[in-house]
């Protein structure tokens, strides 16, 4: 009998040609395609738990998982094993033993998320899987004064799409901050955690107010009104990108 | 009757789903994608002329070709036109009228390619399609001392994979630079002309120098040698970009 270890793997991968990342009955998923990979190393049943879900088509740069194994390979080996038994579009980052308790999907206290934008009349054949391209000059701006409304705790209720019940549709979100760079205008936002398709309703409601469809100066009524249909649209997945998770 | 008017064109494309640029029976080509698409914006049986050939799996970043038209399109709406017809892995980003007796086929003066080589143990999921993996550090003082031997007017037979029949072997490579930032190592190479896969075995060949199998010092040798076998390997295509033709 070989001790239980409790492991942490940091995944990057992506999304395009996934149903998301969990389990589904319907299509492949990142969690099952990971999972498979990860008993086929250890040759024991694991069960892998992930920090959160992502949609069909959203990416991930370091997404951390968690499973108990009692395989004897040293950490420092665990990826490149992994990795060989992985499709190219999933890789694992890295390993580490963790305490007993932490559990990859319950124990997060934050994430970051990256929502990329090509903000150009020409569409781009190397990012049109890893940005949303918006036609016509974006007033970044604009779209950097309506970004301040949602820092702090708020209800979150009108950027959160049906299909999941949740306790309570109040989040922080610590930071939201919006870059430019030629043609790329990079979202980035941090919170305690995040609802159903919120960071890409605050996407597409940030364009809205680069377009001047929404007033930055509205943006705290809008979000206080808690109703959907004043908020932008949802911005479609190939652009968000699940940058960190912090426990 | 309208005026038979010439056309160049600048094309983006992800070379990943295609058999290469040129029109062949077996497998869909870039030229073929593109040439249909501008057979379906004009209503003509154009024919579409490119500035070379490119392998199955290489990318191109501004790719110019010509074709002649009696179009009344205005060259500005030329790109929409042609987009709305294309797939997304590949881009016209650009059209001019020019005078009648270019051909993208034949004036061109030098072409610069890129190279991109990602230095690292472990795979990246982003980069799969375009770049090569080499594990192992390699020697970028190395590879950018090797390099220095490939600038000039040289017979490059030894640098040449069989295929083609070529007037003469001799090309004359006027920059050859090698870049780091991070993971990333970016070679780059500007020539009056390259013979077939030239870039990727030099790619390979620099690699050789940075791993330490190849000595900078016998670079001038082993080209003068024309002797294929003394060089590196042929590098993959997915990490080769045409990036700039000159006329």
């Amino acid at each position: 009998m070989y001790t239980m270890r409790n492991f942490k793997i940091i995944l990057q991968y992506d999304g395009g040609a996934y149903h998301g990342w969990q389990i589904q009955k319907n299509g492949v998923t990142v969690q099952e395609t990971v999972q498979n990979a990860v008993r086929a190393v250890t040759g024991e049943n694991i069960t892998l738990k992930g920090a959160g879900r992502t949609d069909a088509g959203v990416h991930a740069l370091r997404y951390p998982a968690s499973f108990r194994s009692q395989t004897r390979i040293p950490c420092g080996r665990l990826p490149y094993a992994i990795n060989s038994k992985l499709p190219p579009d999933i890789v694992c980052l890295f390993a580490e033993e963790m305490p007993p308790e932490f559990d990859a999907s319950k124990n997060a206290k934050g994430k970051t998320y990256i929502y990329k934008i090509l903000n150009s009349d020409l569409p781009d054949a190397f990012l049109r899987r890893y940005a949303w391209q918006v036609r016509g000059r974006l007033d970044v701006e604009k779209m950097r004064s309506a970004a301040k409304a949602f820092t702090g705790e708020h209800d979150f209720a009108g950027f959160c799409s049906a299909g999941f019940t949740v306790k309570t549709t109040v989040r922080t979100i610590y930071a939201l901050n919006v870059e430019k760079d030629g043609d790329i205008i990079t979202v980035s936002v941090t919170g305690n955690g995040f609802l159903y398709n919120m960071v890409r309703i605050i996407a597409g409601t940030l364009v809205f107010a680069g377009q001047g469809r929404l007033c930055p100066d509205d943006m705290a009524d809008i979000i206080a009104s808690r109703d959907r249909t004043r908020a932008g649209i949802t911005a479609p997945p190939q652009g968000l990108f699940l940058a960190e998770v912090f426990y």
